[in-house]
């Protein structure tokens, strides 16, 4: 049996998420026949190498997608915008890494973990969660299938790398200035586009994309309500506060979470996430075991430990959740939802 | 009028924070007529200067206190268990910035804007509150007084000044040679006397000091049941998660509570926080302002901004804490405290 190949565009190819898509698309065997990389003008000409082959970046138009039948776009929502659909009617599935259609009720929000039946519902784009919500739904849905779920607070830390290659410069730049005694020039965090910049550098800054009016930010909008439709959890209480820290790669969540149910205990807890694909349980205080950020960088899985139940609320619970937000938080969920589309017989 | 000036001993004087206690002593005034610096036996025979008079440093011994009225410990629990009885019982009042007597019913556990009257109860030692906490009860006093307060769930992004002088030097050190692609050689964070030690250069860590049989840590245990104590709310709701940051000095604490009574809105909070001793309210979406460690390094007020009501809950509110953890975190507080003993005609 031969098996059946695809092909895939990858739109924006030359950003850090666009850059982990295909190393993603390779180290995972996706079967790919023709690959197309797209960009903007700015990128365009430029070469890549993928098994093997040389493919240089084309400047992303409508036309661009004719015979394409899988688009994987990371190129920032405008660029979504204006060409997603056209891919679509050129007989392309979308797998769309921006918020632009996130919280379109007839695109589905996938973490195949979670909620991999809401893509039998596509009408030919799906969108890849926030990187910061899928790593804390994918570690919540067992719990919240087994016992139920009623609130979740979390904080994160997040790395510099979810803003994008500049910060990671900006990061290091400025601490080497710092630690030279020289002066410092914010340009690019906390939001690039945003008016005011901020020290990165050993500091700890809590804007991630900018204020809504409500006076929580993007991100944290995201998180709330991502989170609510990838559960299909509408009434279910979730607040987020979301803060950038001086880490390259890997965010970092401390999640509060209350049952529905009584019974949750931390070592069911622990059970549930030694069970749960994708999840790697580090959970060990007697030899200080726990996720670390630095350690997750360029690993597939979510890692959690810290599982506590609370001391006043017994159907209350705590957990630390780290995941590399290049990969699970953005490449990877991405290919693993084509791979759900093969599977499912939804990609043709 | 002769103002009266008091017989003061501050021991554990080399340490981070005792450095601040002296610093402090000298800025807001504090009526000293004789200071005595004490140390371990390691330090002892160094000389430091206060207000022009050079002091040589005596190793802590009980009859050091003889004729001390005013004893400011931060030289770690075992000497305050050793000393401050001695010190008591030779006439002196101990103000001790350890965790040795907070949780002590004997012992008042005061943040003066919180619970000064709790002063008036003191059998010779008064405690220093743990840094974290402080800040946190300080700004959510006002709102616990005026609306009641069911619960409280905090996560911590505290700096490594808190871990002691070898803690900054390991961090800025580490950051270098990771920056220089260096091997790294962790040796005093997460907690210099436990068993293994990790990155904190560009990492977060979920761990300050042990962790207890409960699997929370020291550092959280302190934060849920001083909180307790100082707010004087046995049955709050009150939890914790500690985390380390490669911040040198300042603690920044992304805060969740609940409200007892209804009827708190993010503009009522604000004029609380802009009536509250102590703190500074940096509180603006549209301008970016808002509470930043790296700013609030060196200052004595506790900045308090992205305040949000919670999305679900009318009752739930978010809020952003800063404080300088070795000022208002510690030497600030203590000198406050023996400020308050003097109005209270307590020090003799």
């Amino acid at each position: 049996m031969t098996q059946q190949t695809f092909n895939v565009a990858v739109v924006g190819a030359t950003g850090a998420v666009g850059e982990q898509m295909l190393k993603t698309l390779d180290r995972l065997d996706f079967p790919v026949n023709e690959l197309k990389l797209l960009s903007s003008s700015r990128s365009a000409g430029k070469v890549k190498t993928f098994r093997g082959t040389d493919i240089t970046i084309e400047e992303a138009k409508p036309e661009s997608f004719e015979g394409v039948q899988l688009a994987l776009f990371s190129a920032g929502g405008s660029v979504s915008k204006a060409l997603a659909h056209e891919a679509v009617k050129r007989g392309a599935i979308v797998v769309d890494n921006t918020s632009a259609f996130r919280m379109d009720e007839n695109v589905p929000l996938v973490v195949p973990e979670v909620n991999e039946h809401a893509l039998d519902k596509h009408n030919g784009i799906i969108a890849n969660p926030n990187c910061s919500t899928i790593q804390m739904v994918a570690a919540l849905e067992p719990v919240r299938r087994a016992y139920g779920m009623n609130k979740l607070v979390v904080s994160t830390y997040q790395a510099v790398s979810g803003a994008g290659a500049d910060a990671v410069d900006e990061m290091y730049e400025q601490s080497r200035q710092i630690l030279d005694d020289q002066e410092i020039d914010p340009k690019v965090l906390p939001v690039s586009g945003d008016k005011k910049h901020y020290q990165i550098a050993f500091n700890a800054v809590p804007q991630i994309d900018v204020f809504t009016d409500n006076g929580f930010t993007f991100e944290e909008m995201k998180m709330i309500n991502e989170t609510k439709k990838i559960m299909e959890e509408p009434s279910m209480h979730v607040a987020a506060t979301c803060v950038r820290l001086p880490v390259e790669t890997g965010h970092s969540e401390s999640v509060y979470i209350e049952t529905e149910q009584e019974g949750l205990t931390v070592d069911k807890l622990k059970d549930l996430m030694r069970e749960a694909p994708g999840i790697t349980l580090q959970d060990d205080p007697s030899s200080q075991l726990y996720p670390l950020a630095a350690d997750a960088k360029g690993k597939d899985d979510i890692f959690v430990g810290r599982i506590r139940q609370d001391l006043d609320n017994p159907k209350g619970f705590h957990l630390w959740i780290v995941a590399d937000n290049l990969l699970k938080g953005a490449a990877l969920n991405s290919v693993q939802i084509a791979f759900s589309l093969i599977q499912k017989g939804l990609l043709k």
